[in-house]
């Protein structure tokens, strides 16, 4: 029945309620600022030159750049830039990254339609898309994660056929056939962590689920039993146990609880474990300015940190930005002496800066089991004295959500180097305008470095 | 260790045996003929139609047809025409049809590169393609299968970027990454069959594959792991257990022993499991013409075969082609009546035709558990008497490969219907010189209605 019932709530849902569509809103925005941020990254570089000879009609930009090209592959393009730099939203209780895959086909559907797209529709296709792939994450949560798959890829192209059907209005049946047709395209190992083809994933989710759309509203079929058959996708992608028992449970609540409400925006373009020390570093930086105090003038640095910290991101002599993601030392540093950690502050130039890495090598950290994954101790001897600061939920947890103000520093520090000052401050009035636009497609031109005419055939 | 060990060998893989050259042929001819065959098909159309706005430049046949398109979509779509009938080829020890992705992929991706290409180096990437897909599937079955993937598509995407890579010439470190790309594109469940899907993922499995190529071939990494690592395809995709543990042991046979030496082919368009019972029909068809008899007068036919054709293929009563290839009932009665059972005696038509469903109306079946599945017993009784046939081995079965007469003979019956009788002869002909060819490009017109020359686009 999850089936039916998935297609049945999306393809009714007409009206979300105003906490969940403000999250969806928040959660578009950091998408577009993540996308435009990650689009001139090598991975998305590599990408568009290997598959250019497969490009079709230029309906569909990429965001950031000056180009369009057809619908599927400017959403597998915008999806593996949302996510190349580990930077996009996160679902704590599955870690998937929601809106990569789902958003990623709705705009470049919504562009190859071509028809006014208000808004609401858009937030609200974008919502079930995301409410689909969060569900169904849960259903099939931990045994599926721990299998080996990577989740977001998984679970996003199922989103994104709904919220790509939704846009094309399917019906109840068409709808089921999407899902199914969605579902056997099963994409991602984490494996693959560390390397270009994670970030593969959510754009080829975001692709696979715009042609399941479109081969569904075409009477193209699949089963109306796809997600909890037997062969079907909850129990083969578990494994082939009873990892799928949670299907109806989890299919049965949408729309009663919805996941985008506890969606998490990263602060910090780094591992997550490493935030509370990041966040109770600038906490210091800001204490030690109030103070009159240069931070370069400290002594010594103690961290008490969760013991995954210690696992995953004690990294001590990162030598590029990609290897300062997963080193705590780097994170803690750069915010004690700049008060920020954003994008800037892991250019490979900054992590060998010797003011960095003479503080990096002052800093020593401590796992502590006590503590909470969202909370750090910070303790420092400047020359004056000490300072200590207990983080006890970092920013961008689930109690304490990064605020629109640091949702829009987060998106002009990504946004700023692509398109520079002043369209990166137009790029961010379009994405906040998104929500209540009576036809999103002329604000996709904010997105763009210049706008290309849709009419411009880059078919070659 | 295994995806190191099969990039090496692939990428080195200059020659093949006479024997699996032989055999490599044989499947390639197969694969054309079932692609024309099934090129006008209505799941096709679906999917042609459903993805013209997604086309990008004619580079590549649609083989039947009259079109070319971008190189992805022809792939996706030739691999959905040549397994919709489900006629073509089995690798009968996993159940995979090799021949579709890798050749889907190959013919598509040649035509895109557009270089002159000898048949024998077509012919090495689809062995080394086919020998990939298999024995990698070799080395997750059974659980794979069991667990509830349709291994067609799941192994054939890594078998399609493996042959493709070698059109490619890429370095064993390309070729590694390649083999990743594609791995994290499981695709095909087998809750699927019976629909539109099933053969979409072969199809997928073969546009997946020449994605994986391109964007290896561009520097795109994935892992050196990919096989064999922990959380990499074959422990993942077996379900998380000890399923890939053949994995060393049959990438090692790769060159030692050829798996396409032992794929078969379907004489009858219709499920394997009652070939026997039908090539037993055949052969009392030919008795009877020989005798004088007519094979109208047949009062009652009595079949003694293994217990899966009654579980798979009993329906008494089918109504259309699509019921018929899960009657024994009607293979035995038009292998009695015409001496074939070919496409044109699964024609709607010939299903409710009146002499036919009299007599299957008179054909008996017992389950005997004694019986090998590629045996059958057939005993009838006509006016002047009674006739007994055993067949021990099935034509197709190992045992009894089709010969090179009988794959014509279906390759005519397959095609002649959509590119005529003359136009099917030389198709025939050229289909069988591929392999010498100096260049196997300008023989692709004859696979298709009519020749489109390579400079008009149909990008729109």
């Amino acid at each position: 029945m999850a089936t039916k019932a998935l297609a049945q709530w999306a393809v009714n849902l007409t009206e979300i309620p105003p906490s969940a569509r403000k999250a969806t809103l928040r959660s578009l925005y950091n998408y577009i600022g993540c996308t435009i941020g990650g689009s001139n990254h090598p991975t998305v570089k590599k990408a568009h030159a290997a598959l250019a000879p497969l490009f079709g009609n230029s309906t569909s930009c990429l965001l950031g750049s000056a180009l369009k090209t057809d619908a599927q592959h400017a959403a597998l393009l915008n999806g593996i830039a949302s996510h190349v730099h580990d930077y996009d939203d996160t679902h704590l209780a599955t870690i998937i990254h929601p809106t990569t895959p789902v958003a990623s086909a709705l705009l470049a559907y919504a562009e190859l339609q071509g028809t006014p797209l208000r808004g609401e529709e858009l937030l609200t296709a974008l919502a079930a898309g995301i409410e689909a792939s969060c569900k169904l994450g849960l259903a099939v949560w931990p045994e599926h994660y721990d299998i080996g798959w990577h989740i977001t890829g998984t679970t996003g192209v199922i989103g994104a056929a709904v919220g790509v059907g939704k846009l094309m209005h399917l019906s109840e049946s068409e709808m089921m056939h999407a899902i199914g047709i969605a579902a056997v395209n099963v994409t991602g190992l984490r494996e693959m962590f560390g390397s270009d083809t994670k970030s593969f994933h959510p754009g080829q989710a975001a692709a696979n689920g715009i042609v399941a759309a479109l081969l569904a509203r075409q009477g193209y079929t699949s089963s109306h039993q796809a997600l909890e058959a037997k062969r079907g996708w909850a129990n083969v992608v578990a494994g082939g146990g009873a990892g799928a028992a949670g299907l109806d449970l989890f299919v049965g609540s949408l729309g009663q609880s919805w996941e985008i409400e506890v969606n998490s925006f990263k602060p910090f373009p780094c591992g997550i474990v490493c935030h509370p020390a990041i966040d109770a570093a600038i906490q210091s930086h800001e204490e030690l300015v109030r103070r009159g105090i240069d931070p370069e003038a400290i002594k010594e640095v103690s961290l008490r940190v969760h013991p995954l910290v210690v696992e995953l991101t004690s990294k001590r002599y990162p030598r590029d930005g990609l290897g300062a993601k997963f080193s705590v030392y780097h994170g803690c540093a750069v915010g004690l002496l700049y008060g920020k950690a954003g994008p800037a502050q892991y250019e490979d130039a900054v992590v060998t800066n010797l003011e960095v890495t003479g503080l990096r090598d002052r800093v020593n950290i401590l796992a502590d089991a006590s503590i909470n994954a969202d909370e750090a101790h910070l303790s420092l001897v400047h020359q004056h004295g000490t300072l200590k600061r207990h983080v006890i939920h970092a920013v961008g947890s689930a109690e304490v959500p990064m605020t629109d103000e640091q949702l829009e520093t987060k998106f002009l520090d990504q946004v700023s180097p692509i398109l520079g000052k002043s369209m990166t401050a137009q790029a961010s009035d379009a994405a906040w305008a998104l929500g209540d636009a009576e036809n999103v497609l002329p604000l996709m031109r904010h997105f763009c470095r210049r706008y290309i005419m849709p009419e411009i055939d880059l078919c070659n």
